[in-house]
């Protein structure tokens, strides 16, 4: 008999060669059928191997990541099974299931995938799943491994060869093999539903000297609308893919000439995010920072006291000489260093703290050319930043403040579902971390303290906090699902320690203060990208470029859509006019387009009777109302949205 | 007979061989009095040099800078008489005329000049000045020059040395002889007082490596009473240094770790700076400008492309290299060819233009450690910049649009006392400037109606444009009289025709725009500075950094001084408050220092008649009132200097 340990903590007594699927059956057939996979003692293991030590199960279904991974990893096998039988001279090198399905890189020899092979490849991937097929593991040896794939397959067999005798492994389904780790499905019928994505060119062993082999992408799914609800999404996707939302509401654009990486924000995106930093420059006043402003630019000296200059100097922006003088600048990668020569501009009391800076910062940092994509990942970008530096006492009230700035933030801009992680150091190993035991528990209970008394939904990752100081990072949903890391709130003992930063107690002595590190949006271009596709352009009505668009039915109320554009403008609402001579729904259609959310149009009965009649972005008509009315809309649907702090 | 041209066109024949003074004295007597130096056919002569040929002749008095030159010039000459009569072993090196005053480099031997020595060198140097000598130029052969100078002087020998034959002239008066080149006053008489004002180390002809001489720096004046004024004014000047009212007023501070002329603003100080950018925000909005925000990098092409590289490239902070890809970056010097870029992400219509893109742009140009000065001479600035692309038949409105908003800038600030210089090409050197003659003579023709249509008190200086187009500049004179250039105002076809900008006519063809660019404030950083010097730190109340400070008579009364700091605050007003245990006495005193403008007292008779005690920075006291009262006082001063555009 082995004793099995379950994740809710219960001990299962079995006889040896039990399998994890027959332990998932003993609890229930329910279970049985879901169960994808499993890992024991931190292993993955197939659900049929036989379990012969005591030790731990994790059972994995189709809700997991690992379900996932294993389900998408098996329809690889499948993938290239289809290949090989489509495709005689394939070769196949290697194929892993990735964060959205799997992949396989192929040398077709003479021969091309293209879209039109699709559905044949689909066809043939449903049809093996069909027979219901097992994964069967088995050891190889290495002699027998090379024998397998000799004059048959140069990569596999350069593969093995840089594999250890009795470490290698073959897994066979249906008539195919493949060099294989582990991890399956238990057989082939689970999988429903099949899709090839894309192909790609992919040099072997990613490098570029290599041949280009053709990589195939593919998902699959346990249901048939699981897969169409996946299309949907990327279709979704695609729509509100930020950079092409960005260029069609004219809010940013980039320039070969200026350089890859480093937006321009045209006027729309310029004002958008001014709106954006006076929302949280308004909030930040009243939970007591103060804005200071700080170079681009700082010496070398400055980053190697900071110990960013060792951390990043050689993969950064290599540095700025001066003609004469020999001095030696960086691009300011963060704005701490800065903000720590700030403080130490003064010999504070411990009267004064907290003393919290705040910058709306634009950092640059190298991004090799390939990693570059829209706002999200760039060469300089604008940290909604802020340095508290104070008391160890003082952790505590601070991380509250700080935590209830992010959720003003993430609530006034709709972002509902979103979860918190914590990250604490490993008590086993002290020796990696700076600061003193007393102040690390200090600093760790105001975080754990702090994140149960504002309810957060929050994880808690042992060993995951930085060297200098443990930290709680926001994660947000977004409307397709998507998680995004935003905000995040970092301790630090490392810095205050490197600038030493000093102030004065009650004692009369010096000590040193702590900092935090936090910023709610993280990087302004960022923060604006996951908005875009997480509103799919449609912003929060306080925030949108254009809040209101008068139409004019014709030429001849051109005089009166200007009157009504001007009460609105004295009323502090953004609105736009179109009086070209186009037709209505022409006029309406752009409007759509430019996800305007109110059209104003006017034409006989409307200044006849001195109204406008409304029409919400979408379709819904307000009927004719009085300008007052409608500002009256809008005003209570912007507080509705955005309250004070 | 000879002819001679005076300035106002006038043309008087007179016998040759006259002198300047005797035109003066043939005009009047009290003409004569204040003549103290002249200029014929362009070059200096002395009032008593017989004229000889037709020429152009101008009189100088005290009031002209070239008067003041020859009047300071000839005080060096006397400077260096003294020193010799007091310093038997002092070799004289050579000693000019400067903007305020004049100097003398002198090898002093094993001697020194201290500040207890500057009486004697006054005193020995009025006392000659009382003597009325005449200043005599005559020539002298090289020979004979060298002669004069053999075993005493190896400086002037060197000078000489280096003079062509022919040339080398000496000056005369009383017992003293020198080099020069001429320039006098009629006499040494009218020089009535005289300080010495410093003495530095100087090295011979500036170079490191030679031996180092005592500069003695002095000024001199016709009456006594304009050497008060100036001293008034210096030690004024020094009182309100912006680096020093910077500090008091803990607006900003440099940290050699950050870098030299890289300013950090403190929290006052960007909140100040914060609230003129919103100002100016504000009136541009109205004005029609739309915000951009660029990088403050740019590839090098870019300012290839712009021409900025060959200009600045040796100069200015050099390539900013990535690690890996080969691509060089540049800090932009200019915001210009950024915006640029954003104008060419559209195709324009002439329905479009004008287009005005305004940032505040923060730049960086390389400066010379020794050239660095406070926020005046800085190596990273913020330019309130803005370029407007329009056709060139706008370019008169425009121009007058420009000059109304840099005249609400100075109205709001408090800079009453402006001029302005218009820029414009030399007709005579066509091929000097780029652009159309036709195009010239539009934007030209645009300034200066605009200029006579905003009834400007403008100089034209021909030949002054750049070769890009012509300008407007502002200089403002401040509370001490000295003359800064703000605001200019610029007109430019160069970045057009390099940018390749278009516009697609009415004639749906596509045509070439013009610039502008322009900046009312220049500078941020030096705006801020010139203002702190023409204040003195008493920032109109709209802008200072804490309008109110609430003082308490004593303990008793914190909780009522909290309350109606809190009143203040709720209507919008900065206040602050002094709680601590001090003396009333040294509450003012400390408030006084920090320019604050209102003091609010509260004690026993202020909180029982719910009432405060106002008292004006300076002194004035305005009585017990009500909050609302003095509230309302706020908002009416702040009305009547900062109104809308």
């Amino acid at each position: 008999m082995i004793q099995i340990t379950l994740p809710d903590g219960s001990i299962k007594s079995v006889e040896t060669g039990t399998t994890s699927m027959d332990v998932a059956k003993s609890i229930s057939e329910g279970l049985a059928r879901n169960v994808i996979s499993a890992k024991f003692n931190d292993t993955v293991v197939e659900t049929k191997t036989p379990l012969t030590t005591d030790g731990t199960l994790i059972l994995y279904t189709w809700n997991d990541d690992e379900g996932k991974k294993a389900f998408w990893h098996s329809s690889a096998h499948i993938l290239a099974q289809a290949i090989e039988a489509l495709y005689p001279n394939a070769k196949l090198w290697v194929g892993p299931a990735i964060d959205n399905g799997f992949y396989y890189d192929i040398d077709l020899g003479d021969e091309t995938i293209s879209d039109k092979d699709f559905k044949r490849i689909e066809d043939k991937m449903l049809e093996i799943a069909r027979g219901k097929h097992e994964f069967n593991m088995r050891d190889v040896s290495k002699l027998e491994a090379l024998a397998y794939y000799r004059d048959q397959n140069n990569y596999k067999l350069d593969l093995i060869g840089n594999l250890e005798d009795g470490t290698i492994t073959f897994c066979d389904h249906d008539t195919f093999t493949d060099l294989c780790r582990g991890g399956h499905i238990p057989n082939t019928g689970i999988i429903k539903a099949v899709k090839i994505l894309s192909v790609a060119g992919a040099y072997w062993k990613g490098d570029e000297s290599n041949k280009q082999l053709t990589r195939v992408y593919g998902i699959s799914f346990p249901k048939q609308k699981e897969l169409t609800h996946y299309l949907h999404l990327l279709e979704e996707a695609k729509k509100r893919d930020h950079r092409k939302l960005g260029k069609e509401l004219e809010l940013f654009t980039f320039s070969q000439k200026v350089g890859q990486g480093l937006p321009l924000w045209l006027p729309k995106g310029a004002a958008l995010r001014e709106r954006l930093e006076n929302f949280l420059k308004k909030a930040q006043k009243k939970a007591g920072y103060e804005m200071v402003i700080t170079p681009h630019i700082g010496q070398k000296e400055l980053y190697v006291t900071s110990g960013h200059y060792e951390k990043y100097g050689e993969d950064s922006f290599q540095s700025i000489l001066t003609p004469k003088d020999g001095e030696e600048f960086l691009l300011k990668p963060m704005n701490c260093p800065h903000h720590c020569e700030i403080y130490n501009s003064f010999q504070w009391s411990y009267k004064d703290l907290p003393k919290r800076f705040a910058e709306f910062g634009t950092v640059y940092r190298y991004e090799q050319s390939g990693e570059l994509h829209g706002l999200t990942r760039v060469r300089g970008f604008t940290q909604d930043d802020a340095h508290i530096f104070c008391m160890p006492d003082q952790l505590d009230e601070e991380f509250k403040n700080v935590i209830d700035l992010v959720l003003y933030v993430f609530g006034s801009l709709g972002f509902e579902n979103f979860t918190a992680q914590v990250s604490l150091r490993d008590p086993a190993t002290p020796e990696k971390y700076i600061g003193s035991d007393e102040n690390w528990e200090k600093a760790e209970s105001a975080i754990l303290n702090a994140a149960k008394d504002k309810n957060l939904n929050f994880v808690v990752e042992t060993g995951e906090a930085a060297f200098y100081g443990p930290k709680l990072d926001f994660m947000v949903k977004d409307a397709l699902g998507r998680q995004w890391q935003l905000g995040t709130i970092q301790v630090d003992y490392n810095l205050p320690e490197r600038f030493d930063l000093t102030y004065k107690g009650s004692d009369n002595e010096l000590h040193r203060p702590v900092m935090i590190h936090r910023a709610p949006f993280g990087s302004m271009e960022r923060f604006i990208a996951i908005l875009l596709e997480h509103t799919a352009g449609n912003f929060p009505l306080w925030l949108v470029p254009d809040q209101v668009i008068v139409l004019s039915i014709s030429e001849k109320y051109e005089k009166y859509a200007k009157k009504v554009l001007n009460s609105l403008e004295n009323d502090e609402i953004r609105a736009l006019i179109d009086n070209r001579n186009e037709t209505m729904g022409k006029k309406i259609r752009e409007a759509e387009m430019k996800k305007i959310p109110y059209m104003i149009i006017v034409g006989e009965n409307e200044e006849q009777e001195g109204k406008i009649s409304v029409r919400q972005h979408g379709g819904e008509d307000l009927g004719m109302i009085t300008v007052q009315e409608f500002t009256d809309i809008l005003n209570k649907e912007v507080k509705s949205t955005l309250k004070e702090f």
